[in-house]
């Protein structure tokens, strides 16, 4: 990427930190400039329901051809527990030109949000939670907890329950316009106090828990895990849950896609673990082939690649062992590359 | 098996689908043609414990030389928290000539129906259960939750109990008796609601759940654990379950023996991670070898070809990196195809 | 180890078992032998908190060369609900010279043997539990539950909470006179009752459970876990966690390494899986490298052997596939075997 041979060592950080410094000023490796030499077709951000989406805009003003699209992340309105949630539940309001004093009126404006970002572009919704329990609440207990999340007196498990009763609410709401709705489940935020309180929220220190699909989901399934017009993608940093729980609820649920190896997982390694724990049991067209999923721009070519080599070994595996055709792994191979992430992520052909 | 030499596609599913019908039908397609063309030495079936076992009578009156036997499976009448519970208790009291109206009545009943199994063949008990909890009641507990369940108002914490204390009165009566009891954990049953409801209990969308054994387990193997008359058998849908808590457990208690890969995890990947987590520290010795557990007749030589080729493609990597000699993977050959379950289900030798 | 080239029989057992016994009586099996022709530079054995240490002493007066130190093992101490705790408490006065008396006092004298097991060539302490369980009382807290203790009131929780409380103290008296603190967690202790019964504690039988890291380190972690002043190793029997929340942890905090694997997992495939599921995350540097934690003497050699022989495999695998270049490999192999341990035990350059 930078053309640098060498390998990193302690000796020659400075000198090559600086020439990073100084090949990252320069006009070829600005984000456009970068966006064409890797050939990126669709690049998806994530955005706050509130968003304006202002530079999302901006792009589509400049005339520029690249493809970027937001996605509707609505996590700080759904956290009732979340220190800044009253101040995004604000913007939220100006966003929609009205206060919102309800959480009927919450999921109203969460609809209208998710119109504006489909206007936008967006195929997609994107929920991170460190649990995947749902249940549905009635009006009246939804409304009483909102109350008192407004009250600022909202408990750890209100918030807990809210959140429960607002995934099924947005899968509601993707089966009625069709963004796929991915659930990122697992991260334990901020569990460095001293990162956190240096430098604030979601600056890392994120660590996994142990996660339980089977029951959690199983109120939002029941609803809405038969109903092809959902696609739901689950992520997980659990992996004891690949082959216990969501292979064989990708395999069971028409809805239900399984998500790539992520975050800690998305490696050499956490690929092969995943092709070996999850393919047998969901099968290949029940995953969503790949998404890089990264913070760090010019990580994503290399990160495509690690991904296409790892799935062309898997694939050569099989094939070797005669456990499928040579065509049928050429096929496989550009669906894992391509097909399955478009047609989860409803991007249309290539 | 059917002769049908290309893959099925889209294209050719009906034609194929058509062509199944049609050989199914077939004289040479019939279960006792197949049970003898596929070479079976004795097949086993699930039956209710209130079954007459008509079925397996008609088979011994008809002269045929098939070896097909029952296996005791009490689940429906243990678990006092399904709908269909009294109805099945009333069932019992019609096979045993007499109403059963207390906890003790019950494990009599038991007791009598497990004789007349055994007199009908069977070597082996099965016991299905979404936890392996085992705690035993005082008389005067386990009489109070069943004059609950009678009226039907027993909660789930008293199926919960109940079902961990008749676990216990089955394994001592399996100490007595030397019926082999087997103990399926962890399928959530009938996960999706509109299957359920459409097509009633057991019909698919059974998704597994972590599993504990160390705790859960242990009020029934302090009891009969160490007692060679018992032979416990332990089938997990939870991997995770293998090298932490199965292999040392099946490695310590003389009882308990440790079941093939089941259901999910009865498959190539699945089987070579059940080598890799279990057999160092349980052993091969402490396993019960292979059972094929298959409600698909026709997959039954499929089933136990792939075993053996998984236990030989393993055997032949302890041969080539020198952790066992040749004679010696060649008896674990034959001990995994054969040996070990003949003397797991006590059914004598070939 | 014995010149007994033939394989283990039950043919050949009796003489076997006569053999050893007649060669571990002649001089050149005594453990000083041992030790020399094992070519041990460090021997660290694990003594309860209050030990005088009398064979530490007397092997320092023999004037032989072996260095054999100790490891400060308080847990006699910590655990309340132990049957045995009242009579190790007073053990402990007896070292100290005074009764104790509170929490404080405890704390006291911990502070006290470490210094003298310091003295005394430690560089470690070790700790066993069964969870991972760590958050803070306050001072009246714990000298209320001390008080409970005294009294034989206290109950299985507060057993749970002063150990975690003691935890915390214990990291911070590591980061105080820089012993390296052993954390060993997983380990239900004495499952089987008829071998407690019958020979007493710590006899075998244990059976590992699931171990959650990530939230109940989270309190000992935000105080101690940036400091560079405290090395904290992490020892699990439940490889769940090691990609999921033990990898992470020791990434990102300074004061975490990762130990070995452990026990049931000190195997070929369990060092097989402890490489591919913590390397990519933890990094190597992050790790302890490799002590054999053996009770039995003569299994020194193999055991590190095993390890050695299986690091190698591991990092020709890295070197083949071009993960890493080969004085990179070596490198490794060098830390793996020699200087990871030495660096997190503080046991100088060889």
């Amino acid at each position: 990427m930078f053309g640098i041979p060498e390998p990193l060592t302690g000796a020659n950080a400075q000198a090559i930190y600086d020439e990073l410094s100084d090949k990252l000023a320069r006009p070829e490796f600005r984000p456009r400039a970068l966006f064409e030499r890797f050939n990126i077709e669709i690049l998806c951000t994530t955005d706050d329901a509130s968003d304006p989406l202002t530079w999302h805009q901006a792009i589509r003003a400049s005339g520029w051809a690249g493809d970027v699209r937001p996605t509707f992340r609505p996590d700080a309105l759904v956290n009732i527990g979340a220190p800044g949630w009253r101040s995004h539940l604000d913007a939220l309001g100006r966003a929609c030109g009205r206060e919102i004093t309800s959480c009927a009126a919450l999921v109203t404006a969460l609809e209208e949000r998710r119109a504006f970002f489909k206007r936008m572009g967006a195929t997609a919704t994107d929920h991170g939670v460190e649990s995947a329990y749902t249940a549905p609440l009635d009006a009246a207990e939804a409304e009483a907890i909102f109350a008192r999340a407004l009250r600022g007196e909202a408990t750890a498990d209100d918030a807990r329950r809210f959140t429960g009763h607002l995934l099924i609410e947005e899968a509601r709401l993707s089966v009625e316009d069709g963004l796929t709705m991915q659930l990122h489940v697992g991260a334990f935020r901020n569990h460095d106090r001293s990162v956190f309180e240096r430098f604030g929220a979601d600056k890392g220190a994120d660590i996994p828990v142990a996660t339980e699909f089977t029951r959690n989901l199983r109120p939002l399934l029941e609803r809405f895990g038969d109903d092809a017009r959902l696609t739901l993608i689950l992520f997980t940093l659990d992996e004891s849950s690949y082959a216990r729980e969501l292979a064989p609820l990708a395999g069971h649920y028409p809805a239900v896609r399984l998500g790539p190896p992520w975050w800690f997982n998305d490696s050499l390694n956490g690929m092969a673990r995943y092709f070996d724990q999850v393919m047998e049991t969901a099968g290949l067209w029940n995953t969503a082939g790949f998404n890089d999923d990264t913070r760090a721009f010019v990580s994503i070519p290399a990160r495509h690649d690690v991904w296409r080599r790892a799935s062309a070994d898997w694939l050569a595996g099989l094939v070797v062992r005669g456990l499928v055709d040579e065509p049928g792994a050429v096929e496989m191979a550009h669906e894992m590359a391509d097909g399955l992430a478009r047609r989860a992520y409803r991007l249309g052909k290539a």
